[in-house]
């Protein structure tokens, strides 16, 4: 068999050129490219493939990867589908009608502490990105990056020049205020009971009171404008949702639905088809 | 006595309007406004000087307020000259050689807490910021404002357009690492002692670790690029001051000499005659 597509299954770029060859009925061999470890970055891979990414066909040694843009995704989201902060990249992205490829860091066997992950994030977190040449990490600044890149594409999802001041202050909230309570909520309430870990109830309190707080203010803002930064849905908003998932899915649910507009909010942004393509992602 | 100016001392744009008195030899009354329980937005005020800002002079019952940019201040920062976030905005005002008048908030008495400042932040917090009709909270937000507002300004905070996505990283590092880290020690180390409160020292343990794992990884940036964002210096830089002000004050100051990297950009950036100007403004 004279016929190989280096690739991964799960990555769409892949697929789409899975689809073109079952289609055509040709006889070929799919092999696999271990991107968690940065095969797709390597001399071998880059001699198919200057550019480093999938999917090549190679026909009796001859690589073949078309056009760049339009055969292979350049966008890579290194990351785990159940990182609160992987989904925050997610859902931008998919509010771009944006195609990536996602490399799955196993966090179980810690792979993201290892040399390859930590090239990508100095910490040792995911998600980490890469779009052609621009390497970053960082969710925050990932769909900042995005949005600015991409500007035309899909959603617009920065506020027009004269409201962005008030946009960056809701950012701001969400992650010095927000992101810090519901963090804590997510991890003693979500997480720690999937791992068997024993929940720390005195920490939930604690959180859960200042959670109040937070959405009373978020009640307050809310009764104002339709979104955070305005009448508009923008990274303000988007930015809130993995942590919102998460907790409408505990009975802390209640304090969101207790405040008629952070309710309506949530239901509003939880609804976007962008955001349950995400949540789609966690049930395959 | 018909000439009354209505003002502040401690505002630059009443001592503008003072001098000039001075040196005129007029004599006049000084009449305080109460900026911090919001008396210059009050209606008997605002028939004064209906945008509402600081100096206002009197002749013989008729209010002036002159050329509104260049005899009063437009900006207004209301905090507290020993909040790191206060001084983060400062930072950024004096670095962009703009005028603007400090509203204390008086945090011993909690007016951070009482309704006149809440309306400014609904999270009781300091800073808050007012340009004209623009009113922002959260440090990080009122920089961004601040820094693309006045591009023409003073030094440039801002990468270019290409490099800003690695700018953007090193601010959410800031963000989501630094500050975590240090605002922790800060508070342990250098507020607890002030307010006579007992330091928690396991606590202090437990977050100099950390400070040493995230310094490691700052080392090896600073190894790559002068400053944060790349060569020049941009807010990625400035956010971080007030904290390691603060540390340099302490013996947690071994962590940031120890990295020979680490300690060059601290100098550097500690010497901007911006910061120094802010640093006057606690020992006054």
């Amino acid at each position: 068999m004279a016929l190989k597509l280096y690739g991964v299954t799960f990555s769409t770029c892949t697929s789409r050129a899975l689809s073109a060859l079952y289609e055509k009925g040709v006889d070929f061999e799919l092999v696999p490219v271990n991107l968690s470890v940065g095969e797709h970055k390597q001399p071998e891979f880059l001699a198919k493939n200057p550019f480093g990414v999938i999917p090549v066909l190679e026909d009796d040694g001859v690589s073949f990867f078309g056009e760049f843009r339009f055969f292979g995704c350049e966008i890579f989201v290194y990351g785990n589908v159940f990182s609160t902060a992987t989904q925050r990249v997610f859902a931008c992205l998919h509010e771009k009608n944006l195609d990536y490829d996602f490399v799955n860091v196993d966090l179980s066997i810690e792979e993201h502490k290892q040399p390859p992950h930590l090239a990508r994030n100095p910490f040792g977190l995911v998600p980490a990105f890469e779009d052609g040449d621009m390497k970053l990490f960082e969710s925050r600044a990932i769909t900042l990056h995005v949005s600015y890149a991409y500007q035309a594409n899909g959603t617009p999802l920065m506020a027009e020049d004269k409201k962005m001041p008030i946009q960056s202050v809701w950012m701001e909230v969400e992650a010095h205020q927000f992101e810090p309570t519901t963090g804590k909520l997510v991890w003693e309430v979500v997480f720690k009971p999937m791992l068997g870990m024993t929940t720390d109830d005195e920490e939930v309190v604690e959180s859960e009171k200042k959670l109040e707080e937070v959405l009373e203010v978020y009640e307050a803002r809310l009764k104002e404008s339709k979104y955070l930064g305005g009448e508009c849905f923008t990274l303000a908003d988007l930015h809130h949702l993995p942590n919102i998932q998460c907790l409408f899915g505990t009975p802390l649910k209640k304090h969101f639905e207790a405040r008629p507009h952070v309710k309506a909010w949530c239901e509003d942004i939880m609804a976007r088809p962008a955001w349950v393509k995400v949540i789609q992602k966690l049930s395959v």
